[in-house]
């Protein structure tokens, strides 16, 4: 409630439904909307409605994408023999941000959890099995989040690619600047475990 | 940059400039609202896009409305005799969820500032001397922030506006629910001063 007009507190209702939005930073946000209401209001609008209207799951490999497939499976720069699987597309969208992998991704859209009631199916791991077979893959790399579920889902799916492909799975360690101070147990072991000679 | 689809990337851009939210966070609302695309994002679009083609300052108080005079200065309901003045839309909305005051409103959007050249007339306050002449005003309350910068507007404004009206300011003291222990000095001198016998 914000006592505006009723068009205006129905927006604010929809914007505090925002992740990282609560009531007081949509009323704010709404502010500074309708103060631009021409210069960022309008145009915020529109390239909404024209997202709404375009976006999809990629058919192949769950990535977000206006197309039936996505630009990344189309492209002809990826390998084609690599697939890494990550939970979620933000989490898709970070490893294209350090732009080290060029490969193709197999979107999974969660993690294993039986308490949700999210089983193998829901996360399109049949899919992925699929694809490892009919296509040319040579190695599955799990981008998973290092979380109990990440991990979890992480292992179910190396067991069921046995003996099929090459899995393999991101590095654990120390972040680059990270300080040992700083760093929670499991990381540091999980460091001194994988160490390497230099 | 997300390395999304370039539409998407122009709505995280849009979505980053919004108060409250940078571009992780962007990024973030923006893919749930791709993913509740048919549930939220279309409603939102049309609801922002609704706001922006109808919303502006009402003429008379500058309160934000989706006619050329807000309903609060058209409302029978209010008493003429009382104006509040407050900097910003939102401070009008905070007294409106208080529900205690029965007048009506100026919003001077924003206060005085030598430094961004905010001088009287960009705030206003001609209209708010002419109002306290036209209308049947008896008494200006001064909703102010209690900042540097709000204080300096409310001593501008009771100076204008002296032997014309009874002009009155918000009390200043402990808040509702407050502890002695957390409150800044200013606050607790100024709760001092102010004291009342019980």
């Amino acid at each position: 409630m914000s006592d505006a007009p009723k068009e205006i507190d129905a927006l604010i209702d929809m914007m505090a439904r925002l992740p990282g939005l609560g009531p007081r930073s949509a009323r704010r946000a709404a502010l500074h909307l309708i103060k631009k209401r021409g210069m960022l209001m309008k145009p915020l609008a529109e390239a909404m409605g024209a997202v709404a209207d375009t976006a999809r799951e990629c058919l192949n490999c769950g990535n977000i994408s206006t197309a039936d497939i996505c630009s990344i499976c189309t492209s002809e720069k990826r390998r084609i023999g690599e697939i890494c699987v990550v939970e979620d597309v933000a989490d898709l969208w970070a490893m294209e941000r350090a732009a080290v992998f060029k490969g193709r991704y197999h979107v999974l859209g969660g993690t294993l959890s039986a308490l949700d009631q999210i089983g193998p199916e829901q996360l399109g791991i049949p899919k992925l099995i699929e694809r490892v077979s009919s296509e040319e893959v040579t190695e599955v790399i799990l981008a998973l989040n290092a979380t109990v579920d990440g991990q979890t889902t992480a292992h179910y799916i190396a067991d069921q690619l046995e003996h099929r492909v090459r899995v393999t799975s991101l590095a654990q360690g120390v972040p680059i600047g990270g300080e040992l101070d700083y760093l929670d147990d499991g990381t540091i072991t999980a460091a001194l475990r994988a160490r390497k000679q230099v």
